[in-house]
């Protein structure tokens, strides 16, 4: 039984024939690069996927070559609330991201050219179909569990409905059924100051070897504000002055702008993230909205999902509130579905769903001993 | 007595002498452009100034030459909470603004060039005591009200700290003693938003007859999502398609990303905002605190103050919530100062003081009578 981090090493399913995308588009062939940790079992019944959120990868456990924790080592490995001794655990680059999955970044295999914006936007529905393609390839018929925070739990959302009998259990994390309309405002501010960006050249900034960092660092800079709550800031910066006193100038000041402009020049510059992704990404989440095929009502969408839920929210989230989880459970309910609900006290708004909190590991481990005894009593833990 | 609006005349008042600044910078000399409405009394006694937010200027009601209405016009005017016909009205553009007070895009009078980035930054104490030039030159010793909403706001608290004998009563409408940190990291996010625009040329763009438009587009579409509440944003446009469908590229498809696009750009093109303004308003809000001078105790920076005061909140304005009008009257009631607080249920966000509502119309009509009554037993009604 392995109690230390494993050394993950990323894998590449190759997919040699076209995926048709909701907006009409095709991908002749396509990549997604994908990490494992754990065993998968004899019957494969103990396979648990995790889907990443807007700038999440792959490496979502364990360590990488560069000894790098995974974005979500905290909950996943060995002993953790995913418990790697136990479960196969599976995440895969999203289509149209950045980290070696087919994307703006990659080459078109028709032109030979980088992709740059010619790369397709694919929306949710196509994610969950390409995971699809990779749940074939691993040889897994059901999903013990799917686990997704954020964009990722709208990708669980989407899997339950599209897929129902593919999956025994969904973890919907800090998500929401659909982007408000503040929420999609603040997106396209994203994308604007990215699009307004000089380097940003429609796009095609790699091939004239820049990058619209500026445009990026705000992006993430915005991103990150929505990503906080107000107490949280408060209480970590206050109004702290990085030099003492006032300067009566442009520089830095206050302690929160210096670590804005932190967060903002490591995501464009040392993490090198991908402009057209940013934008893919923001409008992937825009179109998330799987009631709308069925009439809007979020209640009938979710009729034909099969899967056991649990939701969790975190109070201070105002990007996706504890309201917004509100509404998939009710819908759940609606139709007598199996669902566990957890509202977690944290100050630290969005990014809770990452970080350390007794409550929420005391919820996410308990439900995922249920996921196990499921296992067991398909005779699978053996 | 006039019944419809008048037609605004901006004057100017050119102050020949140097003002010391907060900064410890000074201003060799400066004009105000002001605005005038409704006939100051024979005593003097019924002067009341309005302070304007962040893009406000002078003309804060009736029509101009051109026959646009002041930005307060809703609230201000013959018959109206603020009856220009019983009270003599003023409000000055601020110092550092853009509408012809001295500011950056008027002429350095020692080099002969716009002032650009080299326009000091000004603070709130700095407005004051310009303001406070204002008041004498048109003869008032006291006003009988100052009036101001968001940053307004903030600068009638400051006068009624710096200048407590100035003024017989205070409206603090919408406002916070200070900015939250998650205030200051928006204010951030636009700063950097304006700088790193290639047209800005740091702050000297008006020699080399451009402007940052992106940059100012991008912060005045962030400003605005701070100003609307996520409701109102919901009820206005939800998810609304421009097109009726999803058109999956990154031109306008919702109708929300249609208005705040609309917004920036007006504001950046036909308005013509200076960039340099927009920094230095945003800073000045940044170092608003006037409880910093009283070992950060607001209820000892209150002490002094001998108005009585009108606060008013809207239930749904995140940018400046309930609970930061909660602290002023916290405050004011700690020196048993007078104070009435009307906590407004609104739709509308920040911009809900802008707006009109029966409730906070009523709040304002009723204060308005009651500033009116104690210049009648000042005997200045006759």
């Amino acid at each position: 039984m392995t109690t230390t981090n494993e050394v993950a090493k990323p894998q590449v399913l190759q997919v040699e024939e076209p995926l048709a995308l909701i907006s009409g588009a095709e991908l002749p062939r396509y990549d997604l690069v994908y990490e494992t940790y754990g065993e998968l079992n004899a019957d494969a019944s103990n396979a648990i996927l995790i889907c990443h959120a807007l700038s999440g990868d792959h490496h979502v456990a364990g360590v990488d070559e560069n000894g790098k924790p995974g974005w979500w080592d905290g909950y996943i490995g060995p002993g953790k609330p995913v418990d790697t001794n136990r479960f196969f655990v599976v995440c895969s680059n999203n289509l149209g991201g950045c980290r070696g999955s087919s994307g703006p970044n990659t080459v078109n295999p028709v032109s030979g050219r980088i992709y740059g914006p010619d790369f397709p936007i694919v929306t949710c529905k196509d994610w969950v179909n390409s995971q699809n393609k990779l749940r074939e390839h691993l040889g897994i018929d059901t999903w013990a569990a799917l686990i997704g925070g954020s964009m990722g739990g709208m990708q669980v959302l989407q899997w339950a409905i599209d897929f129902p009998d593919k999956l025994r259990h969904a973890l919907v994390i800090a998500a929401a059924p659909k982007l408000s309309a503040q929420n999609i405002a603040f997106n396209e501010v994203a994308r604007q100051a990215i699009m307004s960006d000089p380097d940003f050249h429609k796009g095609r900034f790699i091939e004239r070897d820049t990058t619209p960092k500026q445009g990026l660092a705000l992006a993430r800079m915005l991103g990150h504000l929505t990503y906080l709550s107000d107490d949280m800031m408060g209480s970590k910066f206050g109004r702290e002055l990085r030099e003492g006193k006032l300067q009566y100038n442009y520089g830095v000041e206050f302690q929160v702008e210096s670590y804005l402009r932190y967060q903002g020049e490591k995501f464009a510059t040392r993490q090198n993230f991908d402009a057209n992704t940013y934008l893919l990404m923001t409008k992937a989440l825009d179109y998330f909205d799987p009631a709308a095929d069925y009439e809007h009502d979020l209640s009938k969408a979710l009729a034909a999902a099969t899967a056991k839920f649990l939701v969790v929210s975190f109070t201070s989230d105002w990007r996706f509130s504890p309201e917004r989880s509100h509404e998939i459970v009710k819908a759940l309910l609606d139709n007598d579905t199996d669902v566990s609900y957890a509202e977690v006290e944290s100050q630290h708004g969005h990014d809770a769903f990452l970080l350390p909190n007794e409550h929420y590991e005391g919820v996410f481990r308990s439900y995922m001993q249920r996921v196990w005894k499921d296992i067991e009593a398909l005779g699978g833990a053996a």
